[in-house]
C-alpha cells in the first residue's frame, strides 16, 4: 500500500479525485469479443454479460476473476442521535460491532453463504462526530483521517469489495448529504431508518433541513458536504471507493447510506463512480431517488433495508455466476453446437 | 420412490392434482416466531424473511435447510419446428444436451458458482412430438409417461429443486399453452425466443393461434392443454412440480417455458403451485403476463432469457442467504443487543 498518495487534509483528497485512473478498454474489448462466441443465444444472459465485462474493465485484467470477494463494514457514531432521530439508542452501534465479531449478525451468515470475506472496521466509536444540526460533523483533519483509513484498508488482492456500514443515526446523515447535493424537500429524503414512525420521520426531516441550513456557508463542494453532514463511517466508505479505484478493485456499494457516502465523489468528478455498482435498492425511500440522480440501477430488489453490506454481498452471487459463465462456457466451435 | 401413486394415464394425474398435500403450518409458525427475535430491525431482510418461512413450510421441516439444492433440466424436441418458428435448427437440442453433459453450458457454470447439483434429463429426443399446429402434440399415454418421469426423478433429499428446460421450439409451445389457458391476442404471447425477428414473431403468433383453434375441441382442462400444446419436457416439468409437492420439496421455477409448463396445474387446482417460486422474470414478453395471471412475483430480474434453469439456480443464492440468516443469526438476547 506504500504507493498510495499521502492524505493529511481534504485538499490531498481533492487532488486524487481530480486525477482518477480510467477504464481498461482492452479488457473491456476482450470481454465483448468473447461473449457472442459462447453457447447461448446472443444477449441471453442479460445483465450478467455486462457484469463480467464491467469486472474485467475495472480489475484491469482479462479474463476477470471472482475468487476473492471481500466485504468491509465501517462503523461510526453520530452526535445527531441526541436529536432523537433513531428508533435505537447509540449503544447499539458498539453492540452490533460485537455481534459482527462474534459471527451473530446477518452479514456474517450472508458472507458465509455467498463466500465473501468479512472485515469489520470500527471508527472511534467512543467519540461520536459533532451534532451536525448545530455545525459541521467533522473537522477537515478528522474527515481526511477517516477517508485515508478507508483507502488503506482495501486490499488490492480483492476481486471486488462490498462496502457497507453500521451506525445508529446514519440514515439521517445520508439524507442530509442528499439534500445538500441534490436539493428538494427534506421530507423526500427522510425515511424510517431502523423503524421510526411517521411523526418521527417529520421531526427527522426538520433536523435534516436544519443541518443543511446551518452548514450552508461551508458547503462549497462534495467533500465539504461529506465533512459537514457525514460521519466517520461514511467518510471511510468514500475513501474506500477511491482506494479501490487506485488499486484496480471494482466496488459493490450496499444501500442508501453507502451510496450517499459515495455520492459526494460523483458531485466532484462525474466519472468517479464508474467502477462502482450498487448491489441492492433499499426500502429506505431516499435510495431510489439517489440512484436516479447518480444514473445507477441496483442489481437486486429484495425489499431489504438492513445495511451492514448485506445487499452488496448478496449481489456478489450474481458476479460469481456472471464470471463463471463468461470464463467457463464452451464456444459454439468447441462444443460443436450449430450457430 | 415406491410410495408414489402409479400413473398410466392422465386421469391418474387428475386424481393427484385434486388431492395435493397442504402447507406445514407448524413450520410456518415456528419461522414467523423466530424472525422478530433476530438482531436486525423488524422486517429489514425483506423478501428473504418470507423465503425462509416458505422453505420451511414446504419442506415440512423446522428449521429449514438449504444444503442440497438440485436442478433438473428436461430436454425435448417439437414437431412444430417444421413451421419455422425458431432461429436455431432442431439438432441444437441434442447438441446442447451434449454440451450440458460435457460441462460447457451456462447452467453448468451457474450450478458450480452457486453450489447446486445438476441432472440433465433427455426425453426421447429422436422422436419429436407431433406438430401441434396440425393436431395434438401427444397422446394421453405419451403425456402421462413424461409426467410420471418428471415425478420420479425428484429426489426427496433435495432441499429445493430448480426446474428448467432445453428444447428448440418450446417457447412456441409455452405461448400456445398460455393462449389456451388465458386467451387474449396470440401476438401478446409470442416472443423472440432464441432470437427471431419481428416478421418471424408475427408468423409464430399465427402458428400459435392456429394450434389453439385446431386443438380446441379437445381442450377440456389444463392437462388437455398440456397434452395437446405442450411437449415432453414441459409435461415432465409439470410432473416434477407434482412429484416435489408429494415429496415435500419446494420448487424454483425458471423462465417462461418452465412457468408455462406448470400453469396447467394451477388451472386445475388454484393451490397447486403454492410450493413454487419463480426464480427470474424472462425477457420473453409472455412471462411477465403469465406471472400476473398466476399471482407470482419473480425473485430476480437480470434481463436474462436463456432457460436451462439458469434463472432458477441464480435465485438459489437468495434462498441460501435467507436460510443462513434465519438459522444462524443471534437473537437480541443472545447477542446482548438492545431491542
Amino acid at each position: 500500500m506504500s504507493n498510495l498518495p499521502k492524505i493529511t487534509c481534504l485538499d490531498d483528497v481533492r487532488q486524487i479525485i481530480g486525477d482518477l485512473p480510467g477504464p481498461d478498454l482492452q479488457a473491456a474489448a476482450a470481454a465483448q469479443a468473447r461473449e457472442p462466441q459462447l453457447t447461448k443465444p446472443a444477449g441471453s444472459l442479460g445483465r450478467l454479460e455486462q457484469l463480467s465485462a464491467w469486472a474485467a474493465t475495472w480489475q484491469n485484467r482479462y479474463p476477470p476473476r471472482m475468487t476473492t470477494p471481500n466485504a468491509h463494514v465501517f462503523a461510526g457514531n453520530h452526535g445527531v442521535v441526541a436529536q432523537g432521530v433513531s428508533a435505537f439508542p447509540a449503544d447499539v452501534t458498539v453492540q452490533m460491532v460485537q455481534n459482527f465479531e462474534n459471527g451473530g449478525a446477518a452479514i456474517n451468515q450472508m458472507c458465509d453463504a455467498i463466500g465473501v470475506g468479512l472485515c469489520v472496521e470500527s471508527l472511534d466509536l467512543d467519540n461520536p462526530t459533532q451534532d451536525f444540526s448545530q455545525g459541521p460533523a467533522m473537522s477537515d483533519a478528522e474527515c481526511a483521517e477517516a477517508m485515508a483509513f478507508g483507502m488503506e484498508v482495501i486490499d488490492s488482492a480483492s476481486d471486488v469489495v462490498c462496502l457497507g456500514e453500521m451506525g445508529i443515526g446514519n440514515t439521517t446523515s445520508a439524507s442530509a448529504i442528499c439534500l445538500a447535493l441534490y436539493g428538494g424537500n427534506s421530507l423526500t429524503w427522510a425515511g424510517p431508518g431502523t423503524g421510526i414512525n411517521k411523526a418521527q420521520i417529520g421531526r427527522k426531516a426538520e433536523i435534516i433541513g436544519q443541518a443543511v441550513r446551518v452548514n450552508k456557508p461551508e458547503l462549497r463542494d462534495g467533500l465539504d458536504v461529506l465533512r459537514c453532514l457525514g460521519g466517520r463511517e461514511l467518510a471511510a466508505i468514500a475513501g474506500a471507493v477511491l482506494g479501490a479505484r487506485l488499486k484496480k478493485v471494482p466496488v459493490m456499494l450496499d444501500g442508501f447510506v453507502s451510496t450517499a457516502a459515495a455520492a459526494p465523489l460523483a458531485a466532484m468528478n462525474k466519472r468517479a463512480l464508474d467502477h462502482c455498482k450498487v448491489g441492492h435498492v433499499s426500502e429506505e425511500p431516499g435510495h431510489k431517488i439517489l440512484l436516479e440522480k447518480l444514473g445507477k440501477v441496483a442489481l437486486l430488489d429484495q425489499k431489504m433495508r438492513l445495511g451492514e453490506a448485506t445487499g452488496a454481498v448478496l449481489a456478489v452471487s450474481l458476479l460469481k455466476a456472471a464470471i463463471a459463465c463468461h470464463n467457463g462456457m464452451a464456444t459454439f466451435g468447441e462444443a460443436g453446437v450449430s450457430d
